[in-house]
């Protein structure tokens, strides 16, 4: 019950983290104070990453998200100096391994002001680790073209 | 000047929305309550979509992200019904127009408990909106895989 | 314990089903009659689909084994023929769905007594339900060719 | 007359490998002991691989067969390796060579637990012959999805 | 031992059909009037469809082989005009039924005076049988350009 | 007019070898010494490459004809090599760079008793040639398939 | 003489169109009434198409080249409005057919102010013709980003 | 103003680079010194990049123009000498990186006589720089073709 409960407070973070403790213990039915308890608790076991916000991307001045495929060859030892690049380059907002599109293995996200900043980040990132990709596409999403349903963790429901 | 700092602020709370309009005000140099009165500009004006947390998806028990895109032939019919359903589904974080991976020109992100949840997903997808899609290709992340870099708003940085 | 030894058995049983109980009973280390029920069980709650034997094709005349990936667009209406057509055709050992290979969503296994017995299979098949196939796709696999792992069960150990 | 029965007698037992000499004796049309010769000498032959059951996949827990096709580069340096690893590999089911799918040269079938479980065991894969492999690609059934027609040898029909 | 002189010869004449049936008898070792009635033998019983020359087409003012690979729905309606279509236009030297490359079911092989020859012809063909074609692509092979090994049935050799 | 005759004499023999000089000279309106002149002129001056007749291979027992297409890197080291091997290999009856199918450069046709015979084929060449050839695909044509047009050089005419 | 003279000329105008008529004559040998005669012969004769200079086109707000691949299926119904859209969009800078890329057959050039300019065309193009269009793709060449050889013609040189 | 007149200005020279500035002057609505004061402008400003004309390429004997597209891996070796080739090759008329067409970074569009110099021109090409590139294709337009819009710069018009 208690983790339950828990539960649904996560995902009533996730719609809008902003609401007070004695708000949110209306909503789930419980006292504040074990709203209180809850949310730090969640904190500390990790089932919260961070709390932020989502901006609008496009009124910051970014025009372009980008979703890179790449098969990358596994050959370990330059691992190091990629991992680290990518993981200080502030465009790159999502670095994963997967599976799909033809034999791809590994998704990159990233954020570009406009077409010229994404091309060139590209020549930068396959001139740099072009002895360990294989292959490599990109899928370019405009942020001030036709959103249907804009990025956010709100619209999920707790897992029955 | 107050311009910049306004987008100081908004990159802040991307980093860490929890902080009080104090503890932030140390940090860009300015009083609290130009602080208070710079968010809630940043909220009226749209830069901020939500406030809201990004979950440990794999502690709630998701095992995949999937990012499908298509190539979807504009027969605006029963374009409405389309829309709805994907607006209503809670499984979808992101739909959007876009460009690439060999002629798709649309994304989609799901969420999924297992690949059965994604398989299912898929085929009533697709069963449903047949006529309207020509192509259809997926990668899918798994959330207890090795992800170098997990999704944030924190790396990004002022524009220069 | 019981479950655990029951499941034992039937990865014992996947590796040789011909052995008597009595054989099985030293191996797992329980009495013979203990191994008559708990084959019995499996058989009656469906962990086991059939009793059989795995020839060699080659042997008996066959040289192809085909595997065929196809995007189905679903058009519910003649559903029911090819379903039928696909269940009584004896060269097909194999249909399901699935994901994969640039947006295949089925797979079919068949089997063939030479490469025209393949041709001609795949223009029927083609010919019959070419409204519902959107993309086609096969991998033929060489019976008399290098098979470095025969297709057995019998590899598969006991999940931990 | 004797080899088409010892033919008809094999395609009984993949058909059901469990009935008794006597009980498969009366459907063929010939004597216990003949059945019982005929069984023997099929074996002694090769005809019959192996004695097994078809278990129910899903309920053993499992959740993906992965078909994986690879064009592998034929360095012979490394192969013994490779072979070692793949047929000490418990999650492998069926590797061989072939032709089809864009050049690929050699299919792989094996069994997952889960995404997770299948993604891993790619990742281990690709990690350690990367250096053989050129292009590779999968399609995942999923157990718990549609399947059409359960795979078996009993479909199959003497060849005319 | 007759026929495997018969076939002995017509791979003498694959290689040189101009000799006389004298020239032959020394080679195959047997008497002209055996060569001239095996002769008649093979062309009676099909086995030889057409006594002809192969003509150097970069002299004949040819400058490219298309090789054109379709996947080609079957919906037999106008199927007969597109037969007729392709017997009668004499740029076509082979057409036939097949399986590879991605999904193709159909070759077609043309010979054409240059560039603009082909494109015309491929637009002619695109625009006649553009709703019985799903896919098409070609291979261009230049006359004036290295081609090893030229055109001939002069390499093969009986089959042992 | 005298070129005019040649060429059309050229076209007559490809449509039918056999016939003799005195023949055709009535189809082509000169005398039987001008035909012969003009034969022997087209076979000197090399318009005309051989002899020859065209087999019914399907009676010979040919059952697939291959056509593979390759993107060869060009490095000449070991190109003597290949070439020999090519030349020299009974089943490859042409050889020829070209442009198309997502960047081949190479085309080779080759013909097959069976699926098995082709298939060893190919694990030969690949491994022989593996260093130089980056990408290879082929199409298969089934000799007992469906052949609407039997290659032949007859339907060729000569050029306006 | 003159008509070698005429085609060096208009290649020294390809070069460099604003050069006197005198200046042209003295690098080519000819008096200039010469030059003025073969120019306005050049003019009438239709070899020159237009006077035009080559911008700057960054220089002009211009950030995207777009090179469109189309495989377009001849239904010619509404080919005339489609016609009409292409000539009169003043973004299009070349619409021609062609052959390659996977089957596509034809080619569309235009230039945009930014991605998202390029994303919105796009759209309006493919939901406008979508019925016409099986397959479409498209390269960006980014105006700000590395050009190793700008458009010209002035690289040309007379066909010996 | 001057600015937004002296781009009316450039945009009318690539429309017609012929009229004599008095004729332009007419038209944008200024003296004709103040158009010869910003042609001059234009040009030391680098707003026109060459004054040239375009000419009829079918006229002129060519038959093909090639857009060819790569992937082009960074090995910064010998960069300067394939830079140098491309440079000084007379029939490459365009060359720049970019991205689109699964994974491509560079297009050069080249023009050619027919398809043969097109094919050694390939050829010359991909032996020279295989080691720089991995992936390679082209579009082919024919000259003599359908051509639905001559290229040319004065469609383009002044951006709002």
């Amino acid at each position: 019950m208690a983790k339950q409960n828990m539960i649904k407070l996560l995902y009533e973070m996730m719609k809008n983290s902003k609401r007070s403790d004695r708000g949110i213990a209306k909503i789930i039915g419980v006292s504040q104070p074990t709203i209180t308890r809850m949310r730090q608790r969640l904190e500390k076991t990790g089932y919260i990453r961070d709390y932020t916000v989502i901006p609008n991307l496009k009124k910051l001045g970014y025009e372009i998200v980008a979703f890179t495929f790449m098969d990358t060859a596994n050959s370990n030892k330059k691992d190091e100096n990629m991992k680290e690049w990518i993981e200080s380059n502030p465009k790159i907002v999502l670095t994963a391994s997967g599976d799909g599109l033809d034999g791809k293995n590994s998704i990159m996200a990233s954020i570009h002001t406009d077409f010229t900043d994404y091309s060139d980040f590209m020549s930068e990132f396959r001139s740099k680790w072009s002895g360990k990709i294989r292959d490599i596409d990109s899928f370019l999403m405009p942020l001030r073209g036709s959103i249907l349903k804009h990025f956010s963790f709100k619209y999920l429901q707790p897992i029955e």
